[in-house]
């Protein structure tokens, strides 16, 4: 009597906190599994094969684009990040959730190859907590940090392709949300038939 | 930017815990507003018009049943019950989420009157289980007892028509899920608009 498992794809604008709260997440739910990406960048001091990435090179990830083998997939400067259909699939099949943190665009990729996902968006109360918050993170250029604040503005008009938003104020209130997102949309009817059906044929004996 | 209250029906076989899940969610969740149904019954000692129902002569509640005044409506022996539709709009208009803890076929009712209702469906786990509680509550005859399993059981095919399944098997994890639910549908991006058009107004300064 094991349904399906559940994709949960966590997107927002850079800064909103969605890392944040799926690290909280982490602790909260260890039964979730984190979605490995691909990458064709070279592994990094302590990063390992499968755990941290999929290491692939180019011509292999190519490949794999042409195959529609991913569920999302950019290219960043010189290299490429994507998630794996194959790897996301076998675990839903398994009946373990999977959880996507990845950003706006990867999400819209997501939502067309595979609709029956979660779709979250984490989103700053405020355009300046977000300003506040890019700059206190400290790992942007000013110039940066402005492209990032008017790319997540015309991001928001996206937020109706999404399932549920969930506004990061106080983080744990986030994270709680999230949880109860997750726990509500596994007693949604559509994901319990088997669950039904075997509760109705101990009813029907 | 208040955007509206959910109605929440909060259904199942009878003995399947709906009341006991109902009063623990009161104590946890104390801006839940529970419906007050109508009813042609005369008071009974300490029975306060508005809080414990509202009484109605059998002409007035005929009249109200005319002019389709009601979410669902019932006639038990020689009585009508009832839960007034403009009671229920009203509150949810203020912004206030209801809770009606009704049977399966008035359930079906509300279904047909106001389909963005969320619709919670609470199972016990087995008819042995629901055979036990029914027989510990010592309120029913034996046949009375039967009628109801076998009636729990021809009700169970109409759960496809529920949003949500909660399984009454440990009463603690069940109010769990059913405030998760609550908590995840005030987070449905189609129940925010007015905050994220509010925010969208922010980003856009």
């Amino acid at each position: 009597m094991t349904d399906r498992g559940i994709l949960i794809v966590l997107s927002g604008p850079s800064g909103a906190g969605k890392g944040t709260i799926c690290a909280a997440l982490r602790q909260q739910m260890p039964n979730l599994v984190y979605s490995v990406s691909m990458t064709t960048r070279a592994p990094r001091v302590g990063e390992e094969e499968g755990v941290s990435y999929f290491f692939r090179d180019k011509e292999e990830f190519k490949r794999l684009i042409e195959e529609d083998a991913f569920l999302e997939y950019a290219q960043v400067y010189d290299n490429y990040y994507g998630t794996p259909k194959q790897h996301v699939m076998d675990l839903l099949s398994e009946g373990k959730s999977v959880i996507l943190e990845i950003d706006i665009q990867g999400a819209m990729q997501v939502k067309e190859r595979f609709s029956e996902a979660v779709f979250i968006y984490i989103v700053p109360p405020s355009l300046d907590i977000l300003s506040n918050r890019l700059r206190d993170r400290g790992t942007d250029a000013a110039e940066v940090i402005d492209k990032r604040l008017s790319k997540a503005s015309s991001e928001l008009a996206l937020a109706h392709r999404y399932d549920y938003i969930v506004v990061n104020d106080v983080l744990p209130d986030a994270v709680e949300k999230v949880a109860s997102i997750l726990r509500a949309e596994a007693c949604k009817i559509k994901r319990n038939k088997e669950k039904i059906q075997y509760i109705y044929k101990q009813y029907a004996k």
